[in-house]
């Protein structure tokens, strides 16, 4: 007869011990380090790093997405500011733009994408869909071309409640 | 020199009064009646009404989708079980599937929608997407037509933090 | 090299099924059919049922409250609304409440509750805290006093990806 | 007869216009940059700075946190790891940690903070509850008192729908 909880426990990543995976076919140079996929919400944590002159093509988000510029300046061509380092973006669900690094820096920025990315052409129909299936299929295929152990970036650790 | 805060309401809808929306054109015979909309998050509460012989074609999630049944019975093609008055569903991100009410009774479900709803053909391929914009501009066409004032079903009243 | 994806299964519960826990030592009469648990974001879906008279005492929430009412009418003392069967409530965080039974029916409500409760005395000081761990020993104290066998509340069944 | 719809417009925060606040009675060195507010769900969204040797006393979330360590080294003395540069955390609903800063450099910490924060003694006991609407009352006090005009962190600009 047992009733002893379980919890999940902390989550720690070291950054540095994480793949970078090219955000094909959206951008030739964009690359994004998956750190967690939420299956049952859809939410993904990731880091996304972009050389001068990077681009990612207007897509529309059904959820928020909140944003840290961790290095480096970039903005969206829909909107007049420019996101520099230590800078917070908030987007709002239904929104859309398209990315662009400015610059000559490496921009690198922490992301928390809820829902799924639609991908648009000029007219504003969707061509493509990017949800968490896809970024962590792309993942799962990036590390068995290189050779590497994917990490199960869907899963918590179960830890006794204390 | 103001420092008082304010918070959101608790809000409270007398379901009676809200009118019910032809979801159109996606089925010819279900009706939503739309309680609220998170601008920010893209979050629907709803409920949805349909009759004998209702269906909802294919479609996939990109949130999560809590349901509860008041009413009546129905399933997804894709699933074996019935969902009967009193049960409890919990659709994950990226789930998919077709909604058919069964029996002779008037369906009802209670419903929280976090994102966007992708209507697919035979094949999987997205012909139409449901955000909380297009599911608001129905609501208002509706009102607009049938002559009713829209609620502002976005806003939550403001109080003084007590 | 496995590459295939798993996903988690879309949840459907008989309510039928499902035990009624008393909601012991916050009211005497409450009782609780827990649905789902999310460990992760501390999510609660429920179904509160109360008699006529049943009281549950003032309390906080630090996350917001959906709440759909199948059966019956209640009241919170602070607000002047009664809400009846159908009606639709939305609750923000850090509101505060105190939950009676209205008239002479059985009161049915379908709760998604985010965060945890925190009961008040009359100064509003804290002098009891009810989270996912609390809230999910109880019902395990429960089943064993019953003899009946709990379900798991916090896993969703893991399917392939199709 | 007015349909049209206004959605909540993407925010970009500079945020070296930021106040920083100190996050009196809980540390004496630790600072806060508040972000973001939303009144609905309680999230709180702002970067934590603090020198070596700052400390942060035990506490318990109630809903998740989401991290990302911008600069410098910190942990939990009830974890083994050490965060560092670029790493990133997350914790799940009910976890409770003590942090301290590591090293002798600043400490810069993004966090994502669902719910409140509940401070314990050294039994376990609550000794006080940190919500979004002490944060923003602490925020504003400071304000006044250094004479800055406070943002609204809880609102975002309304544009109209595409």
């Amino acid at each position: 007869m047992s009733t002893d909880l379980t919890a999940l426990e902390t989550l720690h990543l070291d950054a540095s011990s994480l793949p970078e995976v090219p955000f094909i076919p959206y951008s030739e140079d964009v690359k994004i380090k998956l750190l967690r996929i939420d299956r049952a919400s859809g939410q993904l944590c990731l880091i996304l790093k972009g050389p001068p002159g990077a681009e990612i093509g207007r897509h529309k988000h059904y959820g928020s997405v909140t944003l840290y510029t961790i290095k480096g300046a970039w903005r969206y061509l829909e909107h007049d500011w420019v996101a520099r380092e230590g800078d917070f973006i908030f987007e709002t669900a239904s929104s859309s733009h398209t990315f662009v690094t400015e610059g000559d820096e490496q921009v690198e920025v922490f992301a928390i994408v809820e829902g799924a990315l639609e991908f648009q052409d000029d007219d504003g129909n969707a061509i493509a869909i990017e949800d968490w299936q896809s970024m962590y299929q792309r993942y799962r295929d990036y590390c068995d071309e290189q050779g590497i152990e994917p990490s199960d970036v869907t899963e918590l650790n179960e830890v006794p409640v204390a």
